[in-house]
Protein backbone atom coordinates (compact mmCIF):
# COMPACT_ATOMS: atom_id res chain seq x y z
CA UNK A 1 0.00 0.00 0.00
CA UNK A 2 1.25 3.36 -0.95
CA UNK A 3 1.77 5.56 2.21
CA UNK A 4 1.21 9.12 2.64
CA UNK A 5 3.54 10.59 5.09
CA UNK A 6 1.50 11.61 7.99
CA UNK A 7 3.23 14.03 10.08
CA UNK A 8 0.79 14.32 12.15
CA UNK A 9 0.24 10.50 12.85
CA UNK A 10 2.54 10.81 15.87
CA UNK A 11 0.60 13.31 18.10
CA UNK A 12 -2.19 11.31 16.85
CA UNK A 13 -1.08 7.89 18.37
CA UNK A 14 0.17 9.68 21.43
CA UNK A 15 -3.52 11.24 22.16
CA UNK A 16 -5.35 7.83 21.08
CA UNK A 17 -3.41 5.24 23.77
CA UNK A 18 -6.48 3.86 24.61
CA UNK A 19 -7.63 2.87 21.16
CA UNK A 20 -3.75 2.20 19.69
CA UNK A 21 -2.39 0.39 22.71
CA UNK A 22 1.12 1.54 23.30
CA UNK A 23 3.76 -1.18 24.84
CA UNK A 24 1.67 -4.07 23.52
CA UNK A 25 4.15 -6.60 25.35
CA UNK A 26 2.83 -5.28 28.48
CA UNK A 27 -0.72 -7.04 27.83
CA UNK A 28 0.81 -10.47 26.75
CA UNK A 29 -1.17 -12.82 28.37
CA UNK A 30 -3.83 -10.56 29.98
CA UNK A 31 -5.49 -8.77 27.06
CA UNK A 32 -8.76 -9.95 28.53
CA UNK A 33 -7.89 -7.27 31.68
CA UNK A 34 -7.56 -4.88 29.33
CA UNK A 35 -11.31 -5.52 27.50
CA UNK A 36 -12.64 -6.61 31.14
CA UNK A 37 -14.61 -9.52 29.64
CA UNK A 38 -13.31 -13.50 29.08
CA UNK A 39 -14.14 -12.98 25.41
CA UNK A 40 -12.53 -15.03 22.91
CA UNK A 41 -9.99 -12.74 20.97
CA UNK A 42 -9.67 -12.50 17.23
CA UNK A 43 -6.37 -10.79 15.78
CA UNK A 44 -5.75 -9.10 12.04
CA UNK A 45 -2.12 -8.95 11.33
CA UNK A 46 -1.77 -6.17 8.65
CA UNK A 47 -4.86 -4.47 9.83
CA UNK A 48 -4.44 -1.65 7.20
CA UNK A 49 -6.91 1.11 7.21
CA UNK A 50 -9.28 -1.12 9.33
CA UNK A 51 -12.41 -1.40 7.47
CA UNK A 52 -12.55 -5.59 8.37
CA UNK A 53 -11.80 -5.81 11.84
CA UNK A 54 -14.00 -2.13 12.59
CA UNK A 55 -16.98 -4.37 10.22
CA UNK A 56 -16.05 -7.68 12.42
CA UNK A 57 -16.02 -6.12 15.64
CA UNK A 58 -19.76 -4.34 14.91
CA UNK A 59 -21.15 -7.68 13.67
CA UNK A 60 -19.57 -9.52 16.59
CA UNK A 61 -19.87 -7.41 19.67
CA UNK A 62 -18.98 -10.64 21.88
CA UNK A 63 -15.88 -11.13 20.13
CA UNK A 64 -12.62 -8.63 21.11
CA UNK A 65 -11.18 -7.76 18.11
CA UNK A 66 -7.13 -6.54 17.64
CA UNK A 67 -5.93 -5.35 15.00
CA UNK A 68 -1.79 -5.48 14.10
CA UNK A 69 -0.49 -2.66 11.94
CA UNK A 70 3.34 -1.98 11.73
CA UNK A 71 2.58 1.18 9.20
CA UNK A 72 2.02 4.19 11.47
CA UNK A 73 0.86 6.30 8.53
CA UNK A 74 -2.04 3.41 7.94
CA UNK A 75 -3.07 2.89 11.33
CA UNK A 76 -4.08 6.22 12.33
CA UNK A 77 -6.91 5.91 9.33
CA UNK A 78 -7.51 2.53 10.70
CA UNK A 79 -7.97 3.93 14.40
CA UNK A 80 -10.34 6.47 13.13
CA UNK A 81 -12.41 3.98 11.64
CA UNK A 82 -12.50 2.23 14.87
CA UNK A 83 -13.58 5.96 16.72
CA UNK A 84 -16.55 6.78 14.02
CA UNK A 85 -17.55 2.65 14.57
CA UNK A 86 -17.76 3.46 18.47
CA UNK A 87 -17.35 -0.34 19.42
CA UNK A 88 -15.74 -1.26 22.45
CA UNK A 89 -14.54 -4.48 21.48
CA UNK A 90 -11.49 -3.52 19.56
CA UNK A 91 -8.32 -1.96 19.73
CA UNK A 92 -5.46 -1.48 17.57
CA UNK A 93 -1.21 -2.07 18.18
CA UNK A 94 1.16 -0.74 16.31
CA UNK A 95 3.69 -3.54 15.62
CA UNK A 96 5.81 -5.81 13.60
CA UNK A 97 3.70 -8.98 12.53
CA UNK A 98 7.57 -10.85 13.41
CA UNK A 99 6.58 -9.76 17.15
CA UNK A 100 2.99 -11.61 18.19
CA UNK A 101 4.49 -14.09 20.43
CA UNK A 102 5.85 -11.45 22.42
CA UNK A 103 2.64 -9.53 22.67
CA UNK A 104 0.40 -12.37 23.23
CA UNK A 105 0.99 -15.65 25.25
CA UNK A 106 0.10 -19.45 24.24
CA UNK A 107 -2.98 -20.29 23.27
CA UNK A 108 -4.72 -16.16 24.05
CA UNK A 109 -6.11 -16.12 20.63
CA UNK A 110 -8.70 -17.97 19.17
CA UNK A 111 -8.37 -17.12 15.24
CA UNK A 112 -5.72 -14.84 13.34
CA UNK A 113 -7.15 -13.48 10.13
CA UNK A 114 -4.80 -12.56 7.34
CA UNK A 115 -6.42 -10.64 4.51
CA UNK A 116 -4.59 -9.80 1.44
CA UNK A 117 -1.14 -9.56 2.52
CA UNK A 118 1.74 -8.51 0.50
CA UNK A 119 2.89 -11.24 -1.56
CA UNK A 120 6.46 -10.66 -2.08
CA UNK A 121 6.68 -12.52 -5.06
CA UNK A 122 10.06 -12.58 -5.11
CA UNK A 123 11.53 -16.28 -4.14
CA UNK A 124 14.22 -14.44 -2.30
CA UNK A 125 11.50 -12.69 -0.58
CA UNK A 126 9.63 -16.14 0.62
CA UNK A 127 10.51 -15.87 4.24
CA UNK A 128 8.71 -12.26 4.08
CA UNK A 129 5.11 -13.59 3.11
CA UNK A 130 3.14 -14.17 6.32
CA UNK A 131 2.44 -17.62 5.58
CA UNK A 132 6.02 -18.93 5.51
CA UNK A 133 7.15 -21.16 7.69
CA UNK A 134 8.69 -18.98 10.60
CA UNK A 135 5.42 -17.06 11.18
CA UNK A 136 3.37 -20.25 10.84
CA UNK A 137 4.88 -21.59 13.98
CA UNK A 138 4.42 -18.42 15.61
CA UNK A 139 0.51 -18.75 14.97
CA UNK A 140 0.56 -22.49 15.98
CA UNK A 141 1.94 -20.88 19.21
CA UNK A 142 -0.65 -18.35 20.16
CA UNK A 143 -3.64 -19.98 19.25
CA UNK A 144 -5.79 -22.22 21.51
CA UNK A 145 -6.34 -25.70 20.80
CA UNK A 146 -9.84 -25.02 18.50
CA UNK A 147 -7.71 -21.88 17.06
CA UNK A 148 -8.12 -20.91 13.00
CA UNK A 149 -6.14 -19.29 11.13
CA UNK A 150 -8.39 -17.53 8.38
CA UNK A 151 -7.00 -16.36 5.24
CA UNK A 152 -8.12 -14.37 2.56
CA UNK A 153 -6.41 -13.01 -0.51
CA UNK A 154 -6.68 -11.94 -4.35
CA UNK A 155 -3.36 -12.97 -5.10
CA UNK A 156 -2.85 -16.46 -7.06
CA UNK A 157 0.84 -16.48 -6.27
CA UNK A 158 0.25 -16.63 -2.85
CA UNK A 159 -3.00 -18.56 -2.08
CA UNK A 160 -0.91 -21.49 -4.08
CA UNK A 161 2.16 -20.73 -2.16
CA UNK A 162 0.57 -20.90 1.05
CA UNK A 163 -1.81 -23.68 0.28
CA UNK A 164 1.17 -25.43 -0.01
CA UNK A 165 2.99 -24.28 3.17
CA UNK A 166 0.36 -24.96 5.17
CA UNK A 167 0.37 -28.50 3.94
CA UNK A 168 3.90 -29.56 4.45
CA UNK A 169 3.69 -27.43 8.07
CA UNK A 170 0.77 -30.04 9.28
CA UNK A 171 -2.17 -27.49 8.92
CA UNK A 172 -5.37 -28.69 7.78
CA UNK A 173 -7.91 -27.04 5.81
CA UNK A 174 -11.56 -26.61 7.54
CA UNK A 175 -12.47 -24.70 4.16
CA UNK A 176 -11.15 -23.75 0.90
CA UNK A 177 -12.86 -21.35 -0.85
CA UNK A 178 -12.10 -20.42 -4.51
CA UNK A 179 -13.85 -17.96 -6.00
CA UNK A 180 -15.27 -16.41 -2.53
CA UNK A 181 -18.06 -13.70 -4.14
CA UNK A 182 -20.03 -15.74 -6.67
CA UNK A 183 -21.97 -16.25 -4.10
CA UNK A 184 -22.87 -13.59 -1.52
CA UNK A 185 -21.75 -14.52 1.73
CA UNK A 186 -23.68 -11.90 4.55
CA UNK A 187 -21.42 -13.28 7.38
CA UNK A 188 -18.17 -11.79 4.85
CA UNK A 189 -17.10 -8.87 5.90
CA UNK A 190 -14.84 -7.45 3.08
CA UNK A 191 -11.87 -5.38 3.40
CA UNK A 192 -11.04 -2.17 0.70
CA UNK A 193 -8.84 -4.59 -1.64
CA UNK A 194 -11.80 -6.75 -1.45
CA UNK A 195 -14.12 -4.41 -2.39
CA UNK A 196 -12.04 -3.14 -5.17
CA UNK A 197 -10.74 -6.13 -6.53
CA UNK A 198 -14.28 -7.90 -6.60
CA UNK A 199 -15.94 -5.26 -8.10
CA UNK A 200 -13.42 -5.82 -11.11
CA UNK A 201 -14.32 -9.81 -10.72
CA UNK A 202 -11.15 -11.05 -9.60
CA UNK A 203 -11.54 -14.02 -7.77
CA UNK A 204 -11.00 -13.94 -3.73
CA UNK A 205 -9.56 -16.72 -2.63
CA UNK A 206 -10.14 -17.71 0.94
CA UNK A 207 -9.44 -20.74 3.63
CA UNK A 208 -9.62 -21.55 6.95
CA UNK A 209 -7.21 -23.73 8.51
CA UNK A 210 -6.46 -25.32 12.17
CA UNK A 211 -2.62 -26.43 13.46
CA UNK A 212 -2.55 -30.36 13.48
CA UNK A 213 -2.30 -30.99 17.18
CA UNK A 214 0.31 -34.17 16.42
CA UNK A 215 3.13 -31.52 14.42
CA UNK B 1 -19.99 -37.78 -20.20
CA UNK B 2 -22.59 -38.83 -22.67
CA UNK B 3 -22.41 -41.74 -23.97
CA UNK B 4 -23.23 -42.64 -27.43
CA UNK B 5 -24.27 -46.52 -27.84
CA UNK B 6 -21.85 -48.44 -29.34
CA UNK B 7 -23.41 -52.10 -29.70
CA UNK B 8 -19.91 -52.96 -31.77
CA UNK B 9 -18.12 -51.96 -28.41
CA UNK B 10 -17.56 -55.22 -27.26
CA UNK B 11 -17.09 -57.07 -30.74
CA UNK B 12 -13.50 -54.16 -31.03
CA UNK B 13 -13.25 -54.87 -27.25
CA UNK B 14 -12.69 -58.95 -28.14
CA UNK B 15 -10.35 -57.85 -31.39
CA UNK B 16 -8.08 -55.55 -29.40
CA UNK B 17 -7.19 -57.75 -25.95
CA UNK B 18 -3.37 -56.57 -26.59
CA UNK B 19 -4.51 -52.93 -26.16
CA UNK B 20 -7.72 -52.80 -23.88
CA UNK B 21 -6.03 -55.80 -21.50
CA UNK B 22 -9.28 -58.07 -20.50
CA UNK B 23 -9.07 -59.93 -16.78
CA UNK B 24 -6.08 -57.28 -15.29
CA UNK B 25 -6.30 -58.32 -12.35
CA UNK B 26 -4.40 -61.30 -13.24
CA UNK B 27 -1.12 -58.47 -13.79
CA UNK B 28 -1.39 -57.57 -10.37
CA UNK B 29 2.19 -57.15 -9.88
CA UNK B 30 3.45 -57.89 -12.84
CA UNK B 31 2.50 -55.03 -15.09
CA UNK B 32 5.90 -54.68 -15.89
CA UNK B 33 6.18 -58.24 -17.54
CA UNK B 34 3.58 -57.15 -20.13
CA UNK B 35 5.50 -53.98 -20.87
CA UNK B 36 9.01 -56.33 -20.89
CA UNK B 37 10.33 -53.84 -19.01
CA UNK B 38 11.01 -52.06 -15.66
CA UNK B 39 10.52 -48.62 -16.24
CA UNK B 40 7.91 -46.88 -13.97
CA UNK B 41 4.08 -47.34 -14.15
CA UNK B 42 1.78 -44.37 -14.52
CA UNK B 43 -1.64 -44.57 -14.47
CA UNK B 44 -4.78 -42.58 -15.35
CA UNK B 45 -7.90 -43.28 -13.50
CA UNK B 46 -11.50 -42.04 -16.18
CA UNK B 47 -9.29 -41.85 -19.02
CA UNK B 48 -12.13 -40.91 -21.08
CA UNK B 49 -11.62 -40.46 -24.86
CA UNK B 50 -7.85 -40.77 -24.46
CA UNK B 51 -5.81 -37.64 -25.50
CA UNK B 52 -4.33 -36.87 -22.35
CA UNK B 53 -2.80 -40.68 -21.59
CA UNK B 54 -2.02 -41.19 -25.46
CA UNK B 55 -0.07 -37.56 -25.51
CA UNK B 56 1.64 -38.07 -22.55
CA UNK B 57 2.96 -41.36 -23.92
CA UNK B 58 4.36 -39.79 -27.05
CA UNK B 59 5.86 -36.93 -24.83
CA UNK B 60 7.59 -40.06 -22.25
CA UNK B 61 8.06 -43.19 -23.87
CA UNK B 62 10.43 -44.26 -20.99
CA UNK B 63 7.19 -44.37 -18.81
CA UNK B 64 4.82 -47.06 -19.40
CA UNK B 65 0.78 -45.93 -19.08
CA UNK B 66 -2.07 -47.63 -18.15
CA UNK B 67 -5.49 -45.88 -18.72
CA UNK B 68 -8.08 -47.11 -16.61
CA UNK B 69 -11.95 -46.35 -17.95
CA UNK B 70 -15.13 -47.76 -16.87
CA UNK B 71 -17.18 -47.04 -19.88
CA UNK B 72 -17.21 -48.92 -22.76
CA UNK B 73 -18.38 -46.58 -25.17
CA UNK B 74 -15.93 -44.17 -24.50
CA UNK B 75 -12.69 -46.35 -23.85
CA UNK B 76 -13.25 -47.60 -27.35
CA UNK B 77 -12.77 -44.07 -28.85
CA UNK B 78 -9.32 -43.88 -26.34
CA UNK B 79 -8.37 -47.07 -27.97
CA UNK B 80 -8.54 -46.10 -31.67
CA UNK B 81 -6.56 -42.63 -29.83
CA UNK B 82 -3.34 -45.03 -28.74
CA UNK B 83 -3.90 -47.30 -31.63
CA UNK B 84 -3.15 -43.92 -34.09
CA UNK B 85 -0.54 -43.41 -31.74
CA UNK B 86 1.27 -46.40 -32.66
CA UNK B 87 3.10 -46.11 -28.90
CA UNK B 88 4.07 -49.54 -27.31
CA UNK B 89 4.11 -47.80 -23.95
CA UNK B 90 0.65 -47.58 -23.29
CA UNK B 91 -2.67 -49.95 -22.76
CA UNK B 92 -5.90 -49.46 -21.76
CA UNK B 93 -8.30 -51.07 -18.84
CA UNK B 94 -11.91 -51.16 -18.92
CA UNK B 95 -12.20 -51.46 -15.07
CA UNK B 96 -13.91 -49.80 -12.04
CA UNK B 97 -11.92 -47.43 -10.20
CA UNK B 98 -12.73 -48.94 -6.77
CA UNK B 99 -11.02 -51.87 -8.07
CA UNK B 100 -7.33 -50.43 -8.11
CA UNK B 101 -5.93 -51.92 -5.07
CA UNK B 102 -7.29 -55.78 -7.16
CA UNK B 103 -5.36 -54.42 -10.42
CA UNK B 104 -1.91 -52.94 -8.99
CA UNK B 105 0.12 -54.44 -6.30
CA UNK B 106 1.51 -51.75 -3.27
CA UNK B 107 4.12 -49.57 -4.52
CA UNK B 108 3.70 -50.60 -7.88
CA UNK B 109 2.72 -47.08 -9.21
CA UNK B 110 4.55 -44.23 -9.48
CA UNK B 111 2.32 -41.40 -10.61
CA UNK B 112 -1.95 -41.29 -10.29
CA UNK B 113 -3.76 -38.74 -12.54
CA UNK B 114 -7.00 -38.03 -11.73
CA UNK B 115 -8.73 -35.49 -15.00
CA UNK B 116 -11.57 -34.07 -14.84
CA UNK B 117 -13.34 -36.22 -12.40
CA UNK B 118 -16.80 -36.48 -12.44
CA UNK B 119 -17.51 -33.67 -9.55
CA UNK B 120 -21.20 -35.54 -8.08
CA UNK B 121 -21.66 -32.31 -6.84
CA UNK B 122 -24.70 -33.37 -4.29
CA UNK B 123 -23.92 -33.96 -0.55
CA UNK B 124 -25.07 -37.34 -0.37
CA UNK B 125 -22.63 -38.40 -3.65
CA UNK B 126 -19.53 -37.39 -1.85
CA UNK B 127 -18.57 -41.24 -1.58
CA UNK B 128 -18.69 -41.46 -5.63
CA UNK B 129 -16.31 -38.77 -5.62
CA UNK B 130 -12.33 -39.95 -7.00
CA UNK B 131 -11.23 -37.39 -4.12
CA UNK B 132 -13.45 -39.00 -0.74
CA UNK B 133 -11.34 -40.70 1.71
CA UNK B 134 -11.64 -44.41 0.80
CA UNK B 135 -10.37 -43.77 -2.94
CA UNK B 136 -7.35 -41.79 -1.36
CA UNK B 137 -6.28 -44.75 0.85
CA UNK B 138 -6.35 -46.79 -2.51
CA UNK B 139 -4.05 -44.72 -4.11
CA UNK B 140 -1.83 -44.47 -0.84
CA UNK B 141 -1.67 -48.67 -0.89
CA UNK B 142 -0.39 -48.79 -5.07
CA UNK B 143 1.70 -45.89 -5.04
CA UNK B 144 5.45 -46.14 -4.60
CA UNK B 145 7.36 -44.02 -1.67
CA UNK B 146 7.98 -41.01 -4.22
CA UNK B 147 4.46 -41.14 -5.70
CA UNK B 148 2.91 -38.48 -6.97
CA UNK B 149 -0.99 -38.15 -7.27
CA UNK B 150 -1.65 -35.25 -10.01
CA UNK B 151 -5.22 -33.96 -10.25
CA UNK B 152 -6.64 -31.64 -12.60
CA UNK B 153 -9.93 -30.06 -13.21
CA UNK B 154 -11.99 -27.56 -14.29
CA UNK B 155 -14.43 -27.80 -11.48
CA UNK B 156 -14.18 -25.60 -8.51
CA UNK B 157 -16.25 -26.90 -5.78
CA UNK B 158 -14.65 -30.23 -6.33
CA UNK B 159 -10.76 -28.81 -6.51
CA UNK B 160 -11.75 -26.94 -2.95
CA UNK B 161 -13.52 -30.30 -1.41
CA UNK B 162 -10.36 -32.41 -2.77
CA UNK B 163 -8.13 -29.76 -1.04
CA UNK B 164 -9.37 -30.66 2.21
CA UNK B 165 -10.07 -33.76 1.87
CA UNK B 166 -6.30 -34.46 0.78
CA UNK B 167 -5.14 -32.08 3.66
CA UNK B 168 -7.64 -34.16 6.15
CA UNK B 169 -5.97 -37.49 4.46
CA UNK B 170 -1.98 -36.20 5.74
CA UNK B 171 -1.12 -35.82 2.41
CA UNK B 172 0.99 -33.37 1.56
CA UNK B 173 0.98 -30.74 -1.51
CA UNK B 174 4.24 -30.74 -3.54
CA UNK B 175 2.15 -27.66 -5.74
CA UNK B 176 -0.86 -25.88 -6.46
CA UNK B 177 -1.82 -24.30 -9.55
CA UNK B 178 -5.15 -22.24 -9.57
CA UNK B 179 -5.21 -21.45 -13.49
CA UNK B 180 -3.08 -23.42 -15.46
CA UNK B 181 -3.30 -21.68 -18.98
CA UNK B 182 -2.11 -18.47 -17.60
CA UNK B 183 1.48 -19.44 -18.66
CA UNK B 184 1.90 -21.50 -21.14
CA UNK B 185 3.58 -24.91 -20.13
CA UNK B 186 4.72 -27.29 -22.84
CA UNK B 187 4.64 -29.90 -20.48
CA UNK B 188 1.17 -29.87 -19.71
CA UNK B 189 -0.86 -31.87 -21.85
CA UNK B 190 -4.22 -31.01 -22.29
CA UNK B 191 -7.25 -33.52 -22.14
CA UNK B 192 -10.47 -32.89 -24.48
CA UNK B 193 -12.63 -31.35 -21.76
CA UNK B 194 -9.04 -29.20 -20.82
CA UNK B 195 -8.71 -27.94 -24.76
CA UNK B 196 -12.73 -26.77 -24.33
CA UNK B 197 -13.10 -25.22 -20.73
CA UNK B 198 -9.40 -23.40 -21.22
CA UNK B 199 -10.13 -22.02 -24.90
CA UNK B 200 -13.23 -20.31 -22.71
CA UNK B 201 -11.27 -19.16 -20.67
CA UNK B 202 -12.13 -20.97 -17.44
CA UNK B 203 -9.68 -21.59 -15.04
CA UNK B 204 -7.84 -24.89 -14.58
CA UNK B 205 -6.98 -26.16 -11.26
CA UNK B 206 -3.93 -28.54 -10.97
CA UNK B 207 -2.06 -30.16 -7.79
CA UNK B 208 0.32 -32.17 -7.27
CA UNK B 209 0.09 -34.33 -3.98
CA UNK B 210 2.26 -36.77 -2.14
CA UNK B 211 1.44 -39.24 0.79
CA UNK B 212 3.06 -38.32 4.34
CA UNK B 213 4.87 -41.42 4.97
CA UNK B 214 3.74 -40.74 8.54
CA UNK B 215 0.21 -40.93 8.73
Amino acid sequence: MRQRNKPWADDFLRDHQDLVIPNAKDYKGKWNQLFDNNNPIHIEIGTGKGQFIAGMAKQYPSINFIGIELAKSVIVSAAQKVMESEQENIVLINENAENITDIFEENEVETIYLNFSDPWPKNRHEKRRLTYHTFLADYRRVLNSNGELIFKTDNRGLFEYSLVSFSNFGILLNEVNLDLHVIEDPENVMTEYEEKFSAKGQPIYRCRARFNERT
